[in-house]
């Protein structure tokens, strides 16, 4: 480009780049915005996390209302407060969407239900993970119906999904009513420490902050297969844990035995402050995912109630969905 | 039954069908209980309105926890707030589910969200309409996890009869998000006038009280066949409106036309106070239903905007899915 | 209306009245105009002769481009050359469509092809015969990609309905690759004698002319269960013939045999003028319908080639989906 | 006839007729020959006693190996020890076959397997009830492969029936393994008295002889819906038994309860002698189908057990399959 | 094999591995027999300029009337005018079907209609693409009835397939109104420049010649995954033009700002002589695929009518189909 | 760990680590426990030498009745005599269940049934052949009508599999009628020789013991692909047999003929010694596989009957279900 002392005119096709890029440029701050506070991170900032680098391909995106006249009602407005599309996750292809607490309150709306929808029956098809970042104030009321039938949409998606592929939901903003719904739908919830109790009953990780969410969703990946179309991946063997110390008080905790007999650091409990009677989680036997199930002598002296019943039917349904073997111990 | 004096003391037997009439009555009572307001019935009240005379067979009363035992997990307590059965309407069979207010809160739990599952997968499969009578502060979100999964299995119940079965629903109490995520799965929904603006926007018909509603839902009956499966019925024909004064003005009601020409008061607007502009809603022609799809020069001189487009395309679908035919007006 | 010398200027009402009664009877002369020849009627008059009196019902009429808005792509033009509507044959409901060659040569559009499919459709959910009055030029091929896969969707729905609900086809015009394509996925072809060797090898009755045919459609249907999920209507029984006159020539006519053992006049023989050898049709044994097959010793000396045995396989597999039980006879 | 002192030559016609008249007769003896013992009917007088008069519908009588040309594969032998059909009970259809044991045993074969499995797969597309009257020696192994097949897809149309409509199985022959497993697919089994305790394990009622079993069959079948697309058929109201003597000691019997309250001589039993301490069955109330669920105190005091549990579990999935609502009792 | 001076008698063995040779051969050319024009391939060829050298499997090949015993209806002749098999394009598994014109016409059989559809639906199990390449005179109409039925069968295989794997039809024949509707059901017709309007209108793409058709079929495959279940391939980034010369005028081209977007020389233009007003096609953004959609400021100003609207409905189908993101410009 | 004259009180932690260990070693031994014959391995053994070295993962070990708390029913009982996994064979994973004879007989539970059950779904769900390895006295029928149920599931998984993924029988115990019936559900049957003739006509494969049985399979599995979704593995292309003596007696023998045509050492016959008049079975050309069917002049001249033309057609359907091309020769 010529310099100048005064700058000159772009020519037109210099004017639609430029336009192009700003465009491009709003659309991927417009959503997924300037971080919102201390340990948050932006939509896209989550994502960036989340997946190997530079593995993202995101759908729908700078794609505009006009499109509406071929039919592509699934993704009208530029990035409508979520972003969707896929990538890696340690070489393994995972989908995503992420609202954008940003944009109208990250709402869910007709449009963005629909590109959520999108996601998730792509990723049925395709075989690979769901990964959902909620940050909303929920369902877009004010749209009525439509908004309505959007989330519908986003439930029933979910609902086909179980045991086809894993969901997992990372809840990085407000719990109401709608987002618990679809965050429900998931095979487990993440969550960020010291959320009200009726939100950590149902959350199966807590972790500081957003980006150790994220790293815990990664690591909840490495256990799970991508789809109920085949088997966990198999990891190096790192050895057991040869230097536990010897625990001889009664009651002993049942965690700490786990961890002797399984691969080093392989331990990941899930509900791990829900129900306590009751173990459950993943781990490692030389290199291969295992579901753990075990009663925890530590509380209620490892007597079975309802709510652990229901955690351990929960997990193991999970595990026979996705060819998990599962190790139980009992005291 | 001997006589005497002072009264004998009752057989074992006697003991025990007494106490069975008692939990009868209680289950009667306790759920549907009291009318709770001018112009308000209880649930059973509701349901005895809705159906023809005597034809109402509960699924699932008296039902109590130890029939855990036989798997019945279905179908725990006693009522649980939530009366459900089917009856006829005019002599064909329709499901109903009616939530108790007087119970918990008439909150979705687990345990009633499965009898509404139950009695909609029941009007899937004989093919007959699905009538939901809402009165319910929401999901029992103390239950946690299970009731949310609850209302997933309602949604996806409803989701699964749309189209193949009319489902209607009758707003009579709060309007939680949860309850209008749940009732506008339905095609129609009936509720008391004087509601908020943004119900009114979802509802397709206002009635003035709970028994206006119910005759309401009879009425919309009478022009729908029990399922995708079947056509309307013919009624006996009554004649055109001779009588009808003439109009002169300029814009004229399109609304006044149609009446003309269908059968005498057999016109029944739908979402006649929501994009005024468009009318859609159901007539007989010689007896036969018909769909009416017609602009209306009062309001915007009849030309249709986006509300009015997702209106009449709704309506449309729903003509389509139950094989009736459709009759338009233009100005 | 007040009569006077010179004529009122009409209403705006009454003008808007008369404009839509000048449409109705354009919609019901342009399509299914004026008959078109000796034996011929118009499309509107075959659907009159086919069903009972007074029951037609139509869908679709009307119904303009504008109505697109609603999404009503199916139904687009007012007829569009193509009637669609059920009625009923003997007291049970049937589909039907009538093709109109007096539009545009009867060719088939995108936008008829979708009132055919859908008129497929209803039919398949209701569970009641189709019957198709093909009288078309073939595929408006100038519409390009869209009259195409109008075809192909005509074709599926007939493949969808295959062995549900039974099909008849009557072919009342050209022949042509298309037409012949899309009536041989009925499972009956009717058509008018005179016609080429390669159209009567694919018909199943020949009949006089058009009002010959539509009665051929009537009476095979009085044999036909409504769908798969029925059994043949019962009819009452009117006795043997006991009159028949001894046969003592070789070889003898097999059909007379049959007539003799079968309730009086109630044999009709499906594709009797190709592969003589092999005889099949429908007959009723004490007023229930069965189906025959039987050889025919006047023909190859009722030796079976491969032209009666795909014939004889068809109708078999054809008796099987409408659970009609089979009478064999061999020589 | 013409009389004559010597018999005249038959026409050739006649000689035909007369064959055809004898294969028939052959056909109804071969299969569903003279009765085997006492209190024992063939194959053709137990469909005539479980059937209403007069309706019933042979399927696949007189077809011949010659018709394997027309890929008629399924029913290719004259009976081959088999019947099947359907006719009415109560006026309802209903689907039936009936093994003849005077036929290779009534061994299931390929062919005869066949004929089971069309009759089954119509049942299930008609939405009627199957009832198979088993006698046979179990598999005609020495078949091979093509035997064991047949064994198998009898097995998958059962499974495919389950649920959809009503099975019942009538064992009045010998109890082989394969003769169990494909009669265990059905819903209820009804039986002779004075089986091996494996058998009454498995039955649901038993009965004195061929006749009481088939009486009993038609006793269930009125208490039950055509399919899970219907509703049980209404009785009329008969009163309730207001002369019960009364019951004072305990533990009294719980069976005496139920007969009290509900219609007269309504209550039946299913498996009335296997797990005792848990009353399942029928009955009506004002004339409507129920089903009952009730401990019994007479045995281990009332107390469930795994036998108990799995009895009731079973009943009520089936009352839950064909809508029937359920009454239970506790003491 | 012994010398001799005179040829010596073979030996039984050696005359039957001659024949076979003979028929093999004979096989390869009487299918794909020589070449027939300037610019034109043997069917045999066109597989080979089509497939990764070496890597076709054949299937059905020398299978002979005689295998009809094995139940083989699929495959009975040798050939019959089609080859079918399997091979590779650019490393991953493609399906093909090559129709023979140097056989009866190529024309479209009952038997080589079965290959096709065998091939087909292979095809959708394994989940890669199907390439058909036609060269026909229609339908074997004299077949009558049955090849009427094959045609009806490719086109249902056609249908199944949508949306799961990518369909690319080769038109190298006669365009008959049969082989238009077969080819139609594809995503993609490739055929010699030259043609017709009507099938113009049709095609996707046009080349100079065959092997120019076959070249754009692989540079197609490039851009698509191999079913709806996997994701488009990733190539290596061969970086974006930096010379492309400055557009100035106005109305400027658009294709050309997109040339200067995407990865140098990615940009493969889709439909691109057909609603030029909108440009449609794929291109590479570092090494990914994209779907690109974009009006064209050079034709009506780059408005968009009708047909422009449906050629870019059709295209985002496809790419949400098959996941490929798409990338839209506007002006 | 502390050495002293007497061995030391060890800590709980010890205790439960050993009694771990022990209730380990117990199921291993307990569930596949010592040879029990010449040439006999138990079901442990039986597993190892089929699958590649230290690749099985068990599915469903150490589970016990406890577990039933959390719903896994289909789990129970530590191995109840089958043990049930998946592993690799020649790299690709192939899913096993192992019946074991020293644990009741082998004989077929509920609760076993239910592993073999959940074994066989993951093998379809993940997409990879089936083995199942029978050493059982039958269904255990004191169990009643819940093992009966067990072996209808089995039956039904059976059915779900076919021609979905490969599934091999192994017979390595006594041929009860239950047990034919489960294994002939299997693609292949491979047993022991000194079989009675019925086992032999139903057998695909004999081997001389337990190993050589287990070696057939590897064989087997290496023709086949994984799934109906996969292709044939090519393996490396080994040469011709060159050196194959002459043949000129008349009538020569066929194999012989095809093992000098297929790649050297290729050619594995599928039920050599039934039906010898057509030979059926798998070689390579040029390193793919390819299925065999030839008739066999050595046997009836070569002539085909009844049984030859079954064995020729199942596996016909077998090759074309897997996408493996038929080659086919006839004298």
């Amino acid at each position: 480009m010529p310099s100048s002392s005064k700058p000159p005119k772009p020519t037109p096709q210099e004017a639609r780049l430029a336009e192009l890029e700003i465009r491009n440029r709003f659309a991927e701050q417009g959503i997924g915005g300037p971080a919102h506070g201390a340990g948050r991170l932006s939509a896209r900032e989550r994502i960036a996390h989340l997946l190997d680098e530079g593995t993202f391909v995101e759908m729908g995106k700078l794609v505009t209302h006009r499109a509406v006249e071929f039919g592509m009602q699934e993704m009208r407005v530029p990035g409508d407060g979520c972003i969707t599309g896929y990538g890696k996750v340690q070489g393994r292809v995972a989908f995503v969407f992420a609202q954008d607490a940003s944009v109208f309150g990250g709402t869910l709306s007709e449009a963005n239900a629909a590109k959520i929808v999108a996601t998730m029956d792509r990723a049925i098809s395709v075989g690979a993970p769901i990964i959902g970042l909620y940050d909303s104030h929920g369902i877009r009321i004010e749209d009525g119906v439509s908004a309505l039938a959007g989330m519908q949409q986003v439930l029933l998606s979910g609902a086909k999904a179980r045991g086809v592929v894993p969901q997992l939901a990372v809840l990085l903003g407000p719990a109401t009513e709608g987002t618990l719904l679809a965050a429900s739908i998931a095979d487990f919830i993440v969550t960020r420490k010291n959320v009200t109790e009726s939100v950590s009953n149902v959350a199966h990780l807590l972790a500081a902050d957003d980006e150790a969410c994220l790293r815990a969703v990664r690591e909840l990946l490495s256990f799970l297969p991508s789809s109920y179309r085949d088997v966990s991946p198999m990891s190096a063997y790192v050895g057991q844990d040869a230097n536990v110390p010897e625990i001889e008080d009664e009651p002993y905790d049942m965690a700490e035995v786990i961890a002797k007999i399984v691969d080093t650091d392989s331990l990941l409990q899930v509900q791990e402050h829900h129900a306590r009677n009751l173990i459950v989680g993943f781990a490692r036997m030389e290199g291969r995912a295992v579901g753990i199930v075990a009663n925890q002598p530590l509380c209620l002296e490892g007597a079975l109630d309802g709510d652990a019943a229901a955690k351990g039917a929960r997990f193991v349904r999970l595990c026979n969905a996705f060819n998990i073997p599962i190790l139980t111990f009992e005291d």
